[in-house]
């Protein structure tokens, strides 16, 4: 794994990472297909064409629906879903705190009953890691535990020495697994995540010790769970600085496109969120002008596409009128072109934070960029 | 319009068709847009690349949702749906007899009531013409009524001599539509439609006197409601004589393959049919060796394409195995490949089916195609 810092404009960072499965350059986002498939009907070759770098998976989802084991067999995630780029896979943790009945954490790992048939499950860091090793992924994420919002800092601290203690275990078995000679992708790159809640002191301590192990990359997790915009960048502001800046920084589950771009000002390169997707689902579209709620009665008999300018499929073939249409009459084609605009929109805007990086002139293009997607509705 | 048999074995017929929006080479399957989209997200960048020529569309739901008079002010459904080959639009009659409650049909039309929100709405000959022209569709399907298929002889008599009544209406519409300076599609074609149940006396009888009419094409209605698939072929051998051979020959509504194969073969030269997109939403999808369920447990780790040597999108990338698991975790992807593969089994039969024709061996492949089909499941 390479990863080389090309351009820098205060804390904001534009970066080339190569893989195994080819390179990426950064400030990226990543798109969300949660089973091995972007919800909206959206296919890997849609994801070329919306300009797609790489592509998440859910380790618990592919767990529990299809299997980790039948995917190896079929030659791993890359194989069974079509795509040839990289593909990051989270650890489970996050939907086991959230999905789940019946939990019990302890040291090993932790208990709980499927979401789906309700069976039991086990799953401690070497569980998570074998999972995404059979997957294939190109990064695999911590095993770690994200600790309610709104928990004590007693529970905060004991959470994050044990998911300290967790990341120790999970690179020694990365690093097992790794050596194996049937292994898919041996090369497979871990991924530390930070915690704390919004105690910074608590965040900075755990960044300043993770960093020490090492790893290929890290992320700052537990965000955007409920506490303000304001915290968050507060958060990132502290523990950013704390962890290796020649490495990549991954901000998991954010955000909106404002929010990526303070996250960008604050040295973060990777970022993923289900809002372009969730959103294009319900008719919500993001604009530069900010996001437009595509079931507006305004629309009705609006001939533009959803963005002028914009060169994504539904917007080079459809108009409003036409996509609001689909959207009442509950056509899945509605929801499809939707999710494929704000795919795109995000990873354009990925491309255009990169440019403005690389071109020394990110602080400019992000006050312009704020002033006009605060401006309202066109 | 032109309408020419450039080839013929037996009763079997391929054309080439002319018309405002482009030619047609029969025998043709209409891939059926109810409301102005292919269910399934399907877009009509997806119908070209699936190779539909005619893409079908619903009267009534179009009146009902969004509305006819809003699509003419777009400019009419082509560029509503962004759609620039024919489009045939079906009168509205069946939906009104099938989907809507409180009926009254008069000599006048039929008073019902909205299956969406229960409004009145009252529409004759003149109103479903009045809204197909409004579409600015290719082809206009004149208004009838498709009587109950247990219905008794002197109700379907009845019923075939007011619908008979209606369509010198409808024809009249048109004719006076057409020629207004601000109707969107002024060479709009319409088409008669054949009924009586299965009553083959009349039925003829009909046919012969609608032929009189010297309409654009000829469709026979009210088969595939519930009668068997002998009772259809005994039907078209008996009507479908009877109806002008150097026209377009319409059986509304069918159907499977092999019902295609064998109306072909009788003389019928146009379907439509919501097999291939209803079956692909529910995983069924079609091969020459038949129809497969993808849910079954055979496909879960089989790396194959749907159908070996099929070129639609879906086998050009993905696997059963992969198809499966989509269609098991409810991901729309899933029916969305389903439907491209169906789709794109239909147009391909019938492209083969037209070669068939013009090179002389139809005989040939109607027992190759049928015994292969009827093979059962490889």
């Amino acid at each position: 794994m390479k990863y080389e810092i090309t351009a820098q404009e205060g804390l904001a960072k534009s970066a080339h990472m190569e893989t195994v499965h080819g390179s990426i350059e950064t400030p990226v986002f990543m798109n969300v297909g949660t089973v091995g498939a972007i919800k909206g009907a959206v296919s890997t070759a849609d994801l070329k064409e919306v300009g797609c770098q790489v592509e998440l998976s859910n380790t618990y989802h592919l767990h529990v629906r299809t299997g980790d084991r039948l995917i190896r067999e079929f030659g791993g995630l890359h194989r069974f879903m079509n795509w040839d780029r990289p593909i990051l896979t989270d650890s489970g943790g996050f939907q086991v705190f959230s999905l789940t009945t019946l939990r019990k954490i302890r040291e090993e790992g932790v208990s709980f009953r499927s979401h789906i048939d309700g069976h039991a499950i086990f799953m401690g860091p070497e569980e998570s890691m074998k999972i995404q090793s059979n997957l294939g992924s190109t990064i695999a994420m911590a095993f770690d535990e994200c600790p309610p919002a709104l928990a004590d800092r007693k529970y905060i601290e004991a959470s994050v020495a044990r998911t300290e203690r967790w990341l120790v275990r999970c690179k020694a078995e990365v690093a097992r697994l790794n050596a194996l000679p049937d292994t898919l992708n041996q090369e497979q790159l871990l991924f530390g995540i930070n915690q704390g809640g919004v105690l910074n002191d608590v965040r900075v301590k755990n960044a300043e010790r993770i960093s020490e192990l090492d790893l290929p990359g890290y992320a700052v997790g537990g965000l955007a769970v409920g506490e303000s915009h304001e915290q968050m960048y507060d958060v990132l502001d502290h523990v950013v600085p704390a962890l290796p800046r020649n490495k990549p920084t991954y901000l998991m589950g954010v955000g909106t496109p404002l929010n990526i771009l303070e996250a960008v000002a604050r040295g973060v390169d990777f970022f993923d969120c289900v809002y372009p997707s969730r959103n294009g689902r319900h008719g919500h579209v993001y604009t530069k002008f900010g996001k437009k709620n595509l079931f507006n009665k305004q629309y009705e008999l609006d001939a533009r596409p959803i963005e002028e300018g914009c060169g994504c499929p539904a917007c080079r073939d459809y108009s409003r009128a036409y996509i609001r249409h689909l959207l009442k009459s509950g056509e899945m084609l509605g929801m499809r072109l939707c999710t494929l605009h704000n795919l795109y929109f995000y990873n354009k805007m990925m491309e255009n934070i990169r440019n403005a990086i690389r071109e020394g002139r990110f602080a400019e293009f992000r006050r312009s960029m704020t002033d006009s997607y605060t401006g309202g509705e066109q």
